[in-house]
């Protein structure tokens, strides 16, 4: 029906993240001039019966338990995977090692180990890989982006970046995976890892960290409801101060036990001529200042996403209608679909995941020497 | 592959709503748990290349220039209608007259007797009609109509809606489809519909208006850049007083030249014991007002939409994360499949759409008259 | 100790606005190079007692319960009128007889004829004359109005203007003098004065008016507490469309009873090539949108107010310290001692107050007869 | 004219915060019962002219290019010092020396050891002391501090806080005394010292910090327009990691070369069962969370003060209408007059003082060492 190259997707994974992938590619798919025609092969999941449940809700052809069984599978190009951090090794490099390219949630790894490894492995198979850095697939993210390279603000001076939700606030809430330190780290390497990539992607590399990291609930139930308790060893909150490549300095708060706040993904950046002002609570919003505006009427101006901001009109002909969270992983998609056709690198290949990995690595680092750590 | 009962679309339109109400579709199809397996059957335009353009993109399985064609094919259940209003209704009687379930981009029709036309040919072929008043669709505003309905914010007092955009205040933006008289009206019927069904169904029926028109811009170009003109005889803003059958007093502004608004569909209900603000502009938060709120800490509480606000949940399991424009299409389309298996009348069906249209029209007759004009 | 001319004041009434015009006086003299030593000479009120505890805490010299008593005093220039706006008249009309300046609460009197024999005697005795429009008096509408004049925000074509509080919105508050008919209305004349007196000042005078005044509770008690009610027979809502003599349409909606507003005095206006959003529950910003600002960067700019904004630095040297409502009371006082000495009139004097009434006696009597009615 | 005791106030410098000091003694002798009859006495300034006429303009009786005058002059029980910094503590030890009461601008002095000897003094002297961090005395932080201290948003876990103004942004802006080193730091020591008392003032004693200072304008002209520079030593932005007594965790940023800013004194404060939210650029409103609300229509309220916090109520009796910065000064004088009546220790006097002294230290001692350093 169609003259495109189809496109085989297999999907480890179907929770938060992997309904988000899902519908990532089927909105993609009706939204862009995608390259492919993309085919929703199989799904897997832990149990049979999950996957099949996935399979039927998410429109995928076939379901498995076994998600090795996606490796083998011909009509399958792409391993997409949103398991948890743990798991994405052993997934990745068997997918590299088929020759699939590979979707991959964030944080990359555990450690920066892991990810080089990966790293190295899909760039010896020559495949195209793309991490989950959805928020940077935001079209105003795009125009800050542009505007800092313009130099319409200036030299970048200082950054402020904070990622705070509250789904760690209750105390009551149980031990669950995200709290096994061999995950690579808490609300760090969980939520923190979206900031250091927005911090790298909007003001560059950075050099250098210092940083600590509290718990502030040292233990929680082992189930929901339950009284035994087990300890918590891996970061409510963590800080650190960031000095960029380019001379700028900045700050970075990760907190997952901030009550109120839902999507606290926020930035401030503060140039010599003007600033950039941004909260995910409103994506569809972005404030930027210039300093050279006339005096008297000067002031942040609060820019609603449009068709002049691509690629908003993908999505909606209309300025101010707002695009979702789901439609980011849309163009998470369709960024990396263009880069399987185009043999080009997406902005958050497995190297920017590693990338992010090494600053992780020596946030946490900081925080246990209590030391200025250098980065990689 | 499934079991469900297959349901088979044909859509006519392709232009904005055309790819928004597709969208809805494939959207629906992965969040919900839709009674039926959706089925994009075929695409009408007016071209057919632009038909078979459209096709491709939006993952229809056959594409004409003659809408007429879906009428006969067997494999289609449901007319969607996404061509200006003039035209709704040849096309939804044709449809109605073979069977079919209507899906109808508002305003349903130019005039009430068009409306009361398309209603009654409905109801006597018992199929089901949902009209596309798609700001109805967010989880927010079911909750402020389930709070309303509680009586948490007391009795309504009243409101003042109003819904304001500038794609026309451009003096240089020619003269088109949405200028003509024809229509049934300019600003009001185009974009204020919106907020008269949003007045409805938040509080209850409309007795009576007191209303003006104002043209402010009388004449455009032709086309782009033309410097023949055709005159403007349509309201670039229209203004109405409201009275409820429920007591409640209220206002209504449409304004399509509103420079620097793109998306104020914005509301405020003041209650005797509570308030509720909404705009379109931040589809996913809503302001609450409760006066019982102890008098320290009493303030207008900005709620984000979250899974307790059904069925954000079916978007995104964590809440913050924002759903967009399209996803209120999916819910939608939604609730007209839900309608259609159980048989149920939409909230937003025909009869609806042919109450919105009484408003209306006894809002322009008020506006020439300029006398209080009972609704019908 | 001053080279300066005295210039003694005598206030008449202590509550809400004779405290917010002492300051007003009191802090004026200390931002402002004013060109009189002020002197609060002689407080009046109902009782001695009141009026000699309002002395000590106003800081004026004498107090007395009889307001007449100030007119015979030689030291006095200006009577400053702050009681219920039934009583203006009698005591502006016997001020002016006396050769006394007048300052005077808005709105200035029941009814037109009132203010028109005020308006008159003030003029044939060429003492100058002030009305407590305070709301004008912000660095930024002074913003907002070199803006529109300028040209910069095109031509203006509609106005949206609110004038919103709650104050009356609990219906145990019992029957008091707002609510006596003679005083020539409810929520319009009370507050939607101030939004008259606005639009006024940022678009021009105003042609003619189509209103409605609505009663939401249609009697209360006679006293806190009383079973006992008496019969409302004021407005709770007023709401109007406007027409400006410039061309521009507008609407006016007053309201005591909007639940949770504690100082919604609102409004919008859009020109041809920009618009100013503002509200007064945050007097120190303002928004202005340029539609001929870079597309991809055009938004509503938010100013806060600062030094570029005179007088706002007057009071701080720094921007975004920001003023309060009692410094607007400054500049109104500053602005009258400035029209004093120099035989200017305010631009909210004794004529602006006349033409205020006018509008609002003409949204009484459009909302009586429901027909669109001729400013005067 | 008045049974109250005078109060005599002899005034030091008579730049932004001397004219700030006249207004909020002018203010609070009309808005609050003080205890005392203010007189204002005297003020000095570098030179005869200034010195008169500032005392024109600020309302005192005498004027001096000498301000030890002040100390010997008998009327004078206040000394009010409002010159930079480093003058602070001769000022201060001289007044105490003569027995008055010293109402002092923030930061105390420049180094732990000089604060520690104005403490000294002041205490042995059995006078009363003010600081001036005015922020603080503000009704809605009165009403966190009660909210945090009634356990309503629970155990306080974390705060964020950030002071940033833009005064500095500017590389043209000339070399000046806030950048003299011997003042005791830049950014941190001239606004960040704001953060420090609200930290104190709200979550309680600081008990080690890690930071880092960075100086991004490392020279500057050593006057308007000229090409000779001077090198800056101080910081231009201030990051410090806070760790409270009482467990919480935090983080501070002063800056003030934050482009577009120009009064970002903003905290976030997150409890275990809620959680609040301050920007001073809207000082009339904060933001609380409360966990416990139903959940489906829990959110942020938006508080606007009102009669309900006091002393609100003594600027206006209406909610809503604001009070602006010189009104908080009018609070903390209000603040130590009472104190002085009643011989009670305001809450920022000269011990308070001292303490954030301590913390700027161990801030300014830690970003040199680049280690967690205790606070004295």
């Amino acid at each position: 029906m169609s003259d495109k190259r189809r496109l085989g997707v297999g999907l480890i994974g179907t929770g938060f993240m992997g309904k988000a992938h899902a519908l990532g590619f089927t909105i993609a798919a009706r939204v862009f001039d995608l390259p492919y025609e993309i085919d929703l092969v199989s799904v897997a999941d832990v149990t049979a019966e999950s996957a099949e449940a996935a399979r039927a809700r998410l429109g995928f052809r076939k379901a498995t338990a076994d998600w090795r069984e996606l490796l083998a599978d011909p009509d399958i190009d792409v391993i997409d995977i949103t398991t948890p951090n743990l798991m994405h090794k052993e997934m990745a490099l068997a997918a590299v090692a088929h020759g699939k390219h590979v979707y991959c949630e964030k944080p990359l790894a555990p450690t920066v180990d892991d990810c080089a490894e990966m790293l190295a492995a899909a760039e010896r198979a020559g495949v195209v890989t793309q991490v989950g850095f959805n928020y940077l697939k935001n079209p105003l993210i795009f125009l800050a982006k542009e505007i800092i390279e313009s130099g319409e603000i200036g030299d970048i001076r200082s950054f402020r970046g904070v990622h705070a939700e509250d789904f760690m606030a209750d105390a009551s809430i149980p031990w669950a995976w995200r709290l096994d330190p061999r995950s690579g780290g808490g609300a760090l390497a969980d939520i923190g890892s979206h900031m250091i990539a927005c911090m790298r992607h909007l003001v560059g590399p950075i050099r250098s960290v210092l940083a600590e990291t509290v718990i502030h609930i040292p233990e929680r139930p082992v189930s929901r409801g339950a009284t035994e308790t087990r300890a918590v060893e891996v970061d409510d909150i963590a800080r650190a101060f960031v000095r960029f490549d380019s001379g700028a300095s900045g700050s970075l708060e990760a907190n997952w036990i901030a009550t109120g706040r839902k999507m606290q993904h926020d930035f401030e950046i503060y140039g010599s001529k003007g600033s950039i002002v941004f909260t995910q609570e409103r994506l569809n919003e972005i404030r930027i200042y210039y300093a050279g505006d006339d005096v008297r009427s000067r002031g942040f101006r609060t820019i609603w996403a449009g068709p002049e901001h691509p690629p908003y009109g993908a999505f909606c002909v209309a300025p101010g209608h707002q695009i979702g969270f789901n439609e980011l992983k849309a163009i998470e998609v369709n960024e990396f679909l263009d880069a399987i056709v185009n043999g080009r690198r997406p902005t958050t290949d497995f190297r920017e995941g590693y990338e992010v990995q090494k600053v992780l690595s020596a946030t946490y680092q900081s925080a246990r020497s209590n030391r200025w750590v250098d980065v990689g």
